[in-house]
């Protein structure tokens, strides 16, 4: 008699996780070609730095170097990455030099596990984690997947933090006794992912005032994924980490290698100003992989160091610059505007956040985006990027992957559906 | 007037989590090149495969190929990689080639992910695992450093483990209500760190007829990370995946790239038989890092596609039977047998693992491995091995990293050190 394998009684975060749509979206990209994404987040495979990665891949596979890239390295990752990647965040405009110290930086597998391991430091299932709405919903899934409850913070339409509806926000925290409940803020400030708006100097201060005025001193996560990814110029605002209306405030910084160089080498990294919270991410990581792959962190220390970086992202600035000036142009050159569409035109990132006129349903079960998948072009359905599921009428289109015949052909396709909605 | 930074009310994982002793040695090992470490678990510098690394990742660079490895890819990991990695498991003594399904395959960021992803997926804080004693330290202190409870099964004095003290475990679990509790057992069946034995097929029959005699259909875990690197020849007992007995149990089996191959690279795989487990692995996984580097992926897929990985395999695994048999010879041309010390002479793996006699302090804080330290030896005192941090005699020796001179040193050393303490 054959025994029936058991069921597994999961754990509480095991019950509990869904399946993550940037997981989903991927996968349905790269199992149909035939299917236009305007979804999934990948780069484009003409920016990738093939040349810089072999010319350093075949000087590392020398013999007898010191470090060697082949063995284990720290869980903190290469001592030289994190001393040029400092130096790399403080040439950003209004950026304090004497502000940057390798030792609060960590390597990690992009730098999304960066941000999994500082969440996972600080807050308990049942937490509330702050966020802008719209927000980068991989965050949001992820913020579910461990038990927490991302909240919105009124922002404007465009993606703009509203300093009143924060306050108000707090207050209505502290009437509702869920105060000790409210472990950190998530920023993404630099062309957001997936409004592509920045946050002023101003604007931050805003929020560092408020959270301070109402006696939240909870940790700010900046994520600066897109930063370097600007179209004509750097945004001006510095970030949290120079800025000193946030020295009350622990902080952490994230960055990466992926977008900008090369997603297929995976390496981001965490700039964390409060020691004691950076220890307990590093103890984190040492139980999760102790130490991210020491061979692709020294090919980018290596391009850093040789003073290549600059001059590959000047490229892929350029090449980032058109694609969405070709997808803002396809929508500009069609009726969406008349049929009461808006969209701001991206400064920088690789996406453009798109919204219907109001009680428009664009969800993924909706009619219009069957009607889109019919059609052969894929979206993200932008209540995704709300934490409360709401509203219904936004999208996120990425400029990021097709080539450029393929984009154009992508937008018209969106829009065809679009106006034949209306 | 300047602000205080806030502090942080870290979560419970954050309040609880202690710096892993693995990063620590990492790092002593790194950090003082004088100091020679029989604890760190580097591999030998020598053994690893530059050239096929710089053939492969030349060739990886190429304009247009398809599935581009700078490009992200699958959170599950490359298909191909994930088939070739299925046929080498079945290519072991005893392996049903049918068992092996590359959509059962996930791969991770080395195999400690693998495991971490998958505890996660099923225990919650105080849950208990089952380990043998003594066992892989790391994991250990990775299961501590989730808030559960690592629980020792009787083992003889070699590792081996003992089916009646297993049987009498669960019924005093079962007494203690502690039933439900147990989530896993967790079993390093070849070439175990840091025990060197190997289980046979007919310890492992016994494991889970007593599992399931006494109805703890558990997940049953399965650590082959040493499995390939054997001496002689391979361990003849099949995977629990292969076996019949072990049918009836949801199984995740381990295995890795970094120890046989290049630790830098940094890929190892699960390969889970439950698919409910393994999909809310692959949740969790998308959430942590939504699949491992591309490139370094492609790179191994690359060398086992060529048809190299079992000629450089073969290199290595001679190179660690020399240095084993240095290692072992140093301590049999001791007096350390005349004192009471006693081993097993390794047949695979990177470990040898001593039993002083009984009473004696091998701790971390102990005089003896101050000794050590001062004479300028390390080594991981056993007492990490066991789940109960007893008995404290036992010590872990490495013959991975050094070279051959600096091992025959470092051994005389601890020799020196253990005959100036009898």
């Amino acid at each position: 008699m054959s025994h029936q394998e058991s069921p597994i009684l999961f754990s509480r975060l095991g019950q509990e996780i869904a399946s993550p749509i940037i997981v989903d979206l991927m996968a349905r990209a790269l199992a149909n070609p035939n299917l236009l994404s305007l979804a999934a987040g990948f780069t484009d495979n003409v920016t990738l730095p093939r040349e810089l990665v072999r010319r350093y891949a075949t000087e590392l596979t020398q013999e007898g170097l010191a470090n060697e890239p082949l063995q284990y390295g720290h869980n903190q990752g290469r001592q030289r990455l994190r001393e040029l990647s400092c130096k790399a965040i403080a040439t950003h405009p209004g950026e304090k030099v004497q502000a940057f110290d390798p030792s609060s930086m960590f390597i990690t597998n992009g730098s999304q596990q960066a941000l999994y391991l500082s969440i996972q430091a600080i807050c308990d299932p049942g937490d509330i984690v702050l966020v802008e709405e719209p927000s980068y919903f991989v965050c949001l899934e992820m913020l579910k997947g461990l038990g927490l409850r991302p909240l919105g913070i009124p922002c404007d339409d465009t993606g703009g933090v509203l300093a009143d509806g924060l306050a108000e926000r707090l207050k209505q925290l502290d009437a509702a006794g869920q105060r000790s409940k409210v472990k950190a803020i998530y920023l993404v400030s630099y062309f957001c992912n997936p409004s592509s708006r920045s946050l002023s100097a101003s604007e931050k201060r805003s929020v560092a005032r408020v959270l301070l005025d109402a006696g939240y001193q909870i940790p700010v996560i900046e994520d600066a994924a897109y930063r370097e990814l600007y179209f004509d110029a750097p945004h001006p605002a510095p970030s949290i980490i120079s800025m000193p209306e946030f020295d009350p405030f622990p902080k952490l910084y994230l960055g990466t290698y992926t977008k900008p160089f090369a997603t297929g080498l995976k390496i981001g990294y965490g700039y964390c100003t409060h020691s004691e919270w950076r220890d307990k991410i590093l103890c984190i990581k040492g139980h999760q992989d102790f130490g991210s792959a020491h061979f692709t962190q020294a090919i980018i220390e290596r391009v850093l160091d040789a003073g290549h970086y600059s001059g590959h992202l000047s490229g892929v600035q350029k090449h980032y610059a058109r694609k969405a000036q070709i997808l803002d142009r396809t929508l500009h050159e069609s009726d969406l505007k008349d049929v009461g569409w808006n969209w701001a035109t991206p400064k920088g990132g690789l996406i453009l956040w798109l919204r219907a006129p109001t009680g428009t349903d664009l969800r993924m079960e909706s009619n219009f985006c069957q009607g889109c998948i019919e059609r052969g072009v894929l979206y993200v359905p932008g209540d995704l990027c709300f934490s409360s599921g709401k509203p219904w009428h936004c999208a996120r289109l990425s400029s990021g992957a097709l080539p450029e015949d393929k984009l154009r052909e992508a937008a018209e396709l969106f829009v065809a559906q679009a106006l034949h909605q209306k």
